[in-house]
């Protein structure tokens, strides 16, 4: 098995995947050229995941590759953004032992369920050897001036949630990553390992003043609006959807959901409202200041 | 030093680098969001260099920086495109020892160097921890439908390099690289660290029918174009420029260097002609049959 053979068994494995109508040329070039859609920006992002950082490596390689690139289209919903394509960077120890072809090929399979739940193209990317990691480079395409920043959030509006907080951070703690059966996953395991890059609620973030995807906690993400908009806000601690298993802590602080978190004036949206921002700076639970917790890498 | 901070003095050492006309939302939110020109397409590309496979640990950070992004680069030139773009995700161990603040600003100051050589915008990223490893996508753009691919060559068409090869395989076998002081490289360790993405020869990649940038080595990359058009190829040792110290079979097997191999049936090119393609299947040097060797993971 060499690299241009195992570029081909992961091709393969993308299937359909790995097109579509803007995709001109795909893998298997220098670099991919796609169409652009008139009128509309070029909204990109990157993100790294690290075995036994952001996903355990015992777990199922389909799943792996289904997270991995939910998590990184995660920060396009959060923009307002409708995905296109993704660029996929996947660094690999010697094959052989638990990381095989079959296991690839597992994971290349699991990119692809993703990328056809949300109509990305996976149309490019490279192999190299290593400690094992994956980086995603995530392109979508919003209407014109329309990307939805953090920063335009102002006091007033009220604070919104796409979905259950807590789940994964609720799995991680009770260990049920640790076993894993890819057709049979609990309600926890399926917070973590499905997240799902929210494009269904694209008209409410639309809507919204501002945006921004809860992958590092609910308040560390909730302070990045805050300090971009420069305003405080109040939180209910009754008001925030419990995942299944979670805590309330596992909500504030977990990250992993990949929820949207976005500020609002309209009525009418299908998020569920958690607060307010305020002209008060700080961050309040039940009128009480709040220290924040979240997942910080070089923290020391 | 916490992750924010760190990102907060990687944005301030990549300084102007960071920006461009066309980037209308840069570090700092969930996703850049970038101004498309309108008649062209997007072509985008991603490398991950891994330490000790793609750059020694030992060398300058400012270096590793420079390369990481010109080698990146480089695809984008091969097919034709002009750099607008380039979002970083960089894996870093924990700081303190070889890996210290100080350091990640000069792999910052680095790549700005390469930004600013070929105008492109460094206006997103990643940090996150783990061994180290850089991994650039690179974005780029070029007039519609005309982008260069490896695809179409046909035979009678001549072979051209933008430049000598093999230096920077000779600065590796000759253990160039383990001592280097970033301001008086030899040829050999510029040929290695400061290779050039050739943005400058694009009027004759244009001009080209089909074009690939040499980064696993002369035979091999000319191989991909072989294949890809369905033809074979005549080269001329005699023909083929050298790099400083660099022996003929650095030329044929070394990558890094990072010149473009392009097939034209224009004359007045400023390549070095090397060869011609022939509708003879194979790969022949001066007649004679080749074995293609050439940089590859996953080997075993």
């Amino acid at each position: 098995m060499n690299e241009f053979a195992l570029i081909g068994d992961i091709a393969q494995a993308l299937g359909n995947s790995a097109t579509a109508p803007w995709v001109h040329v795909g893998i298997g070039d220098d670099a991919a050229v796609l169409q652009p859609r008139a009128g509309f920006d070029a909204v990109a992002s990157i993100d790294t995941l690290v075995a036994d950082v952001h996903f355990p490596m015992s777990a199922p390689a389909e799943l792996i590759g289904y997270r991995a690139l939910m998590v990184s289209l995660s920060d396009l919903a959060a923009m307002a953004a409708l995905p296109r394509y993704a660029l996929v960077a996947l660094t690999l120890p010697e094959l052989g032992g638990q990381i095989s072809t079959q296991w690839v090929q597992q994971l290349a399979q699991g990119m692809a369920m993703a990328a056809a739940d949300t109509g990305t193209a996976l149309c490019g990317g490279n192999l190299t050897k290593g400690a094992l990691s994956i980086s995603v480079s995530v392109h979508g395409e919003v209407e014109q001036g329309q990307a939805k920043l953090r920063s335009s959030g102002e006091p007033g509006q009220r604070l919104f949630v796409t979905g259950a907080l807590g789940g994964a951070a609720a799995c991680l703690r009770q260990q049920q990553h640790l076993s894993v059966a890819p057709d049979a996953l609990s309600a926890m395991q399926d917070a973590y390992y499905r997240p799902q890059a929210r494009f269904d609620c694209r008209p409410d973030i639309q809507a919204a003043s501002c945006a921004i995807d809860i992958s590092d906690g609910l308040l560390q993400d909730l302070n990045h609006v805050l300090q971009a908009s420069g305003c405080g806000a109040d939180l209910r601690a009754a008001a925030i959807p419990l995942g299944a298993g979670a805590t309330l802590e596992d909500a504030l602080s977990g990250g992993d959901d990949y929820q949207l978190l976005f500020a609002s004036a309209e009525p009418g949206t299908a998020g569920v409202c958690i607060g307010e921002l305020s002209s008060e700076p700080g961050l309040r639970l039940d009128g009480k200041d709040v220290e924040i917790h979240g997942y910080q890498h070089f923290s020391a």
